[in-house]
C-alpha cells in the first residue's frame, strides 16, 4: 500500500515535468496529456516490452493511467503555480527515481533477466521516461547533457537490487538499502552541487 | 474485401504524408521510402509490440508492405503534383482515422489487453505513425502541438469500440458506429474549424 | 568465434560513432556511454523486440555489454586521437554492416519471421542504432538524408541471406555470400562515390 502510493507520487512528479514542458513548448490539451502519460509511464513501457511483458503492467491498471491524467490537466490549467514548487518536486523526483529503479531492477529479475540486464533495466525504468520527453519537446535529453548526477545513483540502486535479487535474498532486504543508497546519493548530488564529468574540450 | 481496401487505403494516406515530409526536408530515396513506411505502419507497430504480437502482422504480409513503398516511390518522383491534392486526402485521412482506431483497439482487446488499455492502443495505432515521422524529420509532432482534433475523435470511437467488445457485442455492430464516430467528428471538426485547446500564455 | 569478434567488431565501430557525435555534441559522460550503447546495440535490440525475443539477447552477455562501455570511455577520454582515424573506420564498418544484416535476417528468419519481414529485420538491425544515435543527438538521421549507400546494400544481403534460408539452404553457404554483397557493394560505393538518389526540387 504504502509501495503504491510512493510509486503513484513517483509517476506525478514525472507527469508534471513532462506537461510543464509541454506547455512551455506550447503543445494543445492532447500533447500535454500525452507527454505527461509517456513521461510517467514511458520508462516502465520501454523495460516491460523488452522483458516482454505485454500489455505493459500500467497500460492495464487505470490506477497509473490516472495520475498522469490528472497531473496533465492540473499543469494544463495551473501551470503558473506548479512552475514555482521547485524544491519539495526535486526531493519528490529523487524518491521516486530511488523506488522506480529498484521496482524496475526487481521486476525485470523476476522475469527472467540476469543481473547485469536487471540493472541497467531499472535505470531504464527512471531515465527512459525523460528521454522520451525530451525527444518529443525537441530538446536535447536532461539527462544524457546535464551532467546532473542521476542515471548514475539509479544505476547503483538498481545493481545492488539485482545483485540481491541473484543471491537469494528477500525482496525487502534488498530493496530498502537499494532505494536508500539511489536517494541518498542523488539528495547528497543535489546537496552538495556534485556533478558527472562533461568531456574534455578537443 | 472492402476492410482491407480501406485500410491499405488509410495506410496509402498515411505514407504519403511521411513521404512528402521526406521529399520537404531533403531526405535521400532510403529515407523517403523508410519515413512513408514507418508513418503508413509504425502506430500498429507500436501497438502489436505492445500487446505483445511478434512479428508485428504488417511486416509478414507484402500487401500491406508494398502500399507504402508504392506510395514513397510515387511521392519520390512525383511530389509536386501530390502537394496539390491536400482536400481530398484529408477526407481519406479521416476514414483512415475511424477505420485504424477501431481496428486497433479491437485487435488490442482480441489479445488480452483491459477496455481502457484497449481503448489508448487504438489511438496508439492511429497517432504512432505521425509522430514517428515527425521525430525523424526534427519537427514539433503535429498531432500533439497543433490543436487540431485529432487524436480525441481517434480515442472516442476506440473506447467505444473497446467498449462495445467488453459487453461482448459482435464486431460489426461495435466497429460501424465507433467508426462512424470518429470519422464524424473529424470531418465535422475540419469543417466547422473546431480545435482542440491550448494552454494559456502564462 | 570468428563471428563473435567481428560481430563485436561491428558493435565497436558502431559505438565509437555514437560516442563521438554524444561528445561533439557535449553530453556528459552518462550520455556518452548511453548513446554508445545505443549506437552499438540499439539496431538488435529493435529487432528482437519485433521479433519477440525478451529480454534481447546482447541485454543479457556482458560481452555484447562490455564492448560499446569500453568504447564510450575510450572516446570520452581520447576523442581528439579517435577523430583522426577515420580511413579504416570506414572499411571495419562496412564488415559491421555486412555481418549485422546476415546475422540480424537469419536470427528474424529462425524466430519466426517470414522472408521479406527477415530482409527487412536485417537492415533494422544495420540501421537502427544509426537512428536512435542521431535522434538523440538531434541531428537528421545521416543514414536517411546522405544519400550514401548504406541501408541498400545492407538491405541486399539481408534478403539473400533471408532468400537462401527460406529455400533450405546452410547457414554458411548463405551467409558468406550475402554478407559478401553487402560489404563489396559497400566499399565499392564508398570508392567510386556512388550515391542513391535525392528527391528533385520542385
Amino acid at each position: 500500500m504504502l509501495l503504491l502510493v510512493l510509486d503513484l507520487l513517483g509517476i506525478a512528479v514525472f507527469a508534471v515535468s513532462g506537461a510543464l514542458l509541454a506547455v512551455r513548448q506550447r503543445f494543445d490539451i492532447v500533447g500535454v496529456l500525452v507527454l505527461a502519460t509517456l513521461t510517467g509511464l514511458g520508462g516502465g513501457w520501454i523495460r516491460d516490452v523488452l522483458i516482454g511483458v505485454a500489455p505493459p503492467t500500467s497500460l492495464e491498471d487505470w490506477r497509473y493511467l490516472t495520475v498522469p491524467v490528472a497531473c496533465g490537466l492540473v499543469a494544463f490549467w495551473f501551470h503558473p503555480a506548479l512552475e514555482r514548487v521547485d524544491r519539495p518536486v526535486i526531493v519528490f523526483d529523487a524518491f521516486g527515481l530511488g523506488l522506480f529503479g529498484v521496482a524496475g531492477a526487481l521486476k525485470a529479475a523476476e522475469h527472467g533477466a540476469g543481473p547485469v540486464a536487471a540493472a541497467i533495466l531499472g535505470m531504464v525504468t527512471c531515465i527512459g521516461g525523460g528521454i522520451i520527453r525530451d525527444v518529443l519537446a525537441g530538446r536535447a535529453p536532461v539527462v544524457l547533457t546535464t551532467g546532473e548526477l542521476y542515471a548514475i545513483p539509479a544505476l547503483a540502486g538498481s545493481a545492488v537490487a539485482a545483485a540481491g535479487f541473484e543471491v537469494g535474498l528477500p525482496t525487502v532486504a534488498v530493496a530498502i538499502p537499494a532505494a536508500a543508497l539511489t536517494i541518498g546519493w542523488r539528495l547528497l548530488a543535489i546537496w552538495r552541487g556534485w556533478k558527472a564529468p562533461l568531456p574534455k574540450s578537443s
